[in-house]
């Protein structure tokens, strides 16, 4: 294990001056994602490195959200830094139509570590267009109009995507007429097939599914379109042989198997890509986040052969200005070589099992709250509840305001602990970078345990 | 006028092996934008400075395309590539719930610049993505479904941004559900009006987008979307009164008004904004391009007070990971900077009225196959045909193959000058950085002038 993460060289020089004319400027022009503008106070971030970061007032977090589950390598890695530096002094952009080194080597290196035939990669701007571009291929290589999604799935933000993802966030944008149908995946906890073990909730699950497209009619269905561990909406590893299932499905129907891999590939979950695990090739795979830990905008999709095929002569009707973005790509290549050399993989992998979850499960057995530990590398969530036995929500679906109070009141205490906690309903998420070290793992978690007293109270 | 253009430093160092290496792992791994994978031929280009760029063999090209027309302020920059190298350096990444002092000054210099009250800056990766969310942001302000765009336009490749799209790119993917409805745009040359002159041309297209809103049914249509200066699609600058009088429509019906500034934007024409040429206001703008040159991948969208007031007290419905990227806005802040500083808004309006436009009307006089020449700053249209009095274009509509012949061997002839030249349909485009120098646009236009002997040769 030759991972390091760095520390913050010096202590971070305090400058609340500063910090306030930032906030000022924000509050007066910066128009903020998913927010009620005038209800949202942001906290002005002076820096950052490795698994830190701090503010203007001195105070320093410990990231347990990797940002928005993207800063995989930790914030500010040096090699991936000098890359940037080094290909904004070479060739900062160039436009689609040509063939750029940083291009070709980025998707060099991607090809090589997406499973089976996904050898062609189409380079987007972030994740929502790669879920828009992977699902316009869908559509065009079968001529069917429909997809099917999971009820709980974040797929991004623009047209397409939010109509394919199955949380609250798409409710303001459903007009009923994006040709999605959403079905119910695996999720034991909170069965929707009344199931008692992962055996039988994976054959349940496959048999809704089956039915599902047999009555939605196989000819309408271009694609499936599944996260292959769902993330934001709750990290629910699914069951052994379920997307094994899911994939004889597509073949037995002619239908595309799309897994994003936004949230879970590039090392989230202890392997290149989540698919590994349950050696399972789909026909698209969507990446983002991960690819460059976030340091520049990138996206895409890794294209099968049989797809590719259909685009060989005919050409695919979509694009965008900055696809396979020289800038981009280089900070990809960086990243994917950096997390290669520094054996990030492994290191994930095993910080997750011997650290990250084994202290959680111990940690669920002491705090009444924690209904369910689930996850793997550095990809946890816990499920926090009212009460262990009827597995009651801390805060119900798509709470906000005083409703949600409960889960406000834990993340408060967790920041007051110095860790920045990732919170989404009644769940929090363990994801830090996948090369946090051990101590600042255990540091993180020691502060998690004594903030999840303050959920216990909400217990019945 | 300070505006000075970098030559390239030393003479490009051809090499040619390397050159072969990145086509070759382009070819097996990169699926590019709008193609048929097996019919392109991608360029492997080495480098870039200023107004040109060069491929591994030791040709170079003056670049009259801009990339995809938003390198306005040239290939490396040295000041953009010094701020992109700092702020990658300090903070290359962060999440966008927090207020990041270059995400912060972005804002503040984009709000400064755009017209009116449109204060509030959305950032998104890209100029889809920003219509896309400018979109979603008048649905949900007016509660309506419907949106009005123009049938020659380009709008963006995701999925509300291309069915908004009226170029031919757009067939594939209209499932004809999306609620958008095309309109004509007023165009003097080729007149759905059957006008003779501008006053006309702009007052029929003003009757005909109302009657289409009257019949549509006004409580139905929650925007009217517009390129200021439809770009991709011709560049046809507006006659005088048609904004104003678009704008006096929306007014009356409660229609929410955006330009969609991706291509016009940040200094094309001659000012920040084309819309500053006309004295209009829209209620939301959408930019990408020109605010940081492509440098680092950035959009967005300047949202009016009354737009924003929607949102200040309810949620917007929208998102992305990377809004406000810091590296990206840090570059848009050095790009505003430089602009400013070196005088390029000015010198592109000079250039565009002293230099090229003088240039190409006089060309245009000795050459049978240019139909019309349009436009202003560094935004300039040849409308080719194969006669001038039918005004029958060079080539069909969408034309591909064979039947494209005419304007592949002028672009070829073009680049066999050394220019590199936009070509779309039966168009080329003059779309060079716009601090191009006075020698640098001569010397292409005369390249042009040359190969248009190629295309008269298709006249009738
Ligand atoms: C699984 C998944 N897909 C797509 C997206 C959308 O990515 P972006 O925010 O870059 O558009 C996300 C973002 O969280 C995601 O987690
Ligand atoms: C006017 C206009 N809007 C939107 C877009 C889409 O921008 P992007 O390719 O960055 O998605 C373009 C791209 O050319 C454009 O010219």
């Amino acid at each position: 294990m030759t991972t390091t993460t760095p520390q913050p060289a010096q202590s971070p020089q305090p400058d609340p001056q500063l910090g306030a004319a930032v906030k000022a400027a924000d509050r007066a022009h910066v128009f903020h994602s998913w927010s009620a503008q005038e209800l949202i106070d942001p906290l002005p971030v002076a820096g950052a490195e490795g698994s830190y970061f701090w503010d203007f007032e001195g105070n320093r977090y410990l990231d347990f959200t990797s940002g928005l589950v993207f800063t995989n390598i930790g914030y500010q890695h040096p090699k991936v830094v000098a890359a940037i530096q080094e290909q904004a002094g070479k060739l900062a952009t160039f436009a689609p139509a040509f063939a750029i080194e940083a291009r070709s080597e980025a998707a060099r290196l991607i090809a090589e570590r997406t499973p089976g035939d996904l050898d062609k990669i189409f380079f987007t701007n972030g994740g929502a267009d790669a879920v828009e571009h992977a699902v316009r291929m869908a559509r065009v290589h079968t001529g069917r109009p429909k997809i099917l999604s999971a009820y709980r799935s974040y797929h991004g933000g623009t047209a397409t995507a939010i109509n394919v993802t199955g949380d609250p966030r798409r409710w303001a944008s459903d007009t009923g007429t994006a040709g999605v149908t959403h079905f119910w995946a695996p999720f034991l906890y909170r069965s929707p097939f009344h199931s008692d073990s992962e055996a039988q909730e994976c054959a349940r699950a496959l048999q809704h599914l089956e039915d599902t497209i047999v009555f939605e009619g196989a000819s309408t269905v271009a694609a499936i379109v599944l996260e292959t561990i769902p993330g934001t909406a709750g990290i629910m590893v699914p069951p052994p042989g379920y997307l094994a299932g899911v994939r004889e499905i597509c073949d037995r129907y002619g239908i595309v198997f799309v897994l994003d891999e936004v949230m879970a590939g590039f090392g989230r979950t202890g392997a290149w890509f989540a698919a590994d695990h349950f050696d399972v090739v789909p026909d698209l795979l969507t990446f983002a986040k991960g690819v460059n830990s976030g340091y520049v905008p990138l996206g895409g999709v890794a294209i099968s052969g049989a797809v590719a095929e259909t685009f060989a002569k005919k050409p695919y009707p979509g694009g965008l200005t900055y696809s396979g973005h020289p800038l981009a790509c280089g900070a990809a290549v960086a990243t994917i070589n950096a997390m290669e050399e520094e054996g990030m993989i492994e290191h994930t992998a095993r910080i997750g099992a011997d650290v990250i979850g084994p202290a959680l499960h111990e940690m669920a057995a002491r705090h009444p709250s924690v209904g369910e530990v689930r996850g793997l590398g550095a990809f946890w969530a816990l499920e926090l509840v009212r009460d262990r036995e009827t597995r009651e929500p801390l805060v119900p679906y798509n709470a906000s305001g005083a409703a949600a109070a409960p889960m406000g009141a834990f993340a408060a205490a967790a920041k007051k602990n110095g860790v920045w906690p990732f919170v989404n309903m009644n769940r929090t998420h363990v994801v830090p970078a996948c090369n946090i070290s051990e101590a600042e793992a255990k540091e993180g978690l020691a502060a998690l345990d004594d903030a999840l007293t303050t959920a216990d109270e909400h217990t019945v």
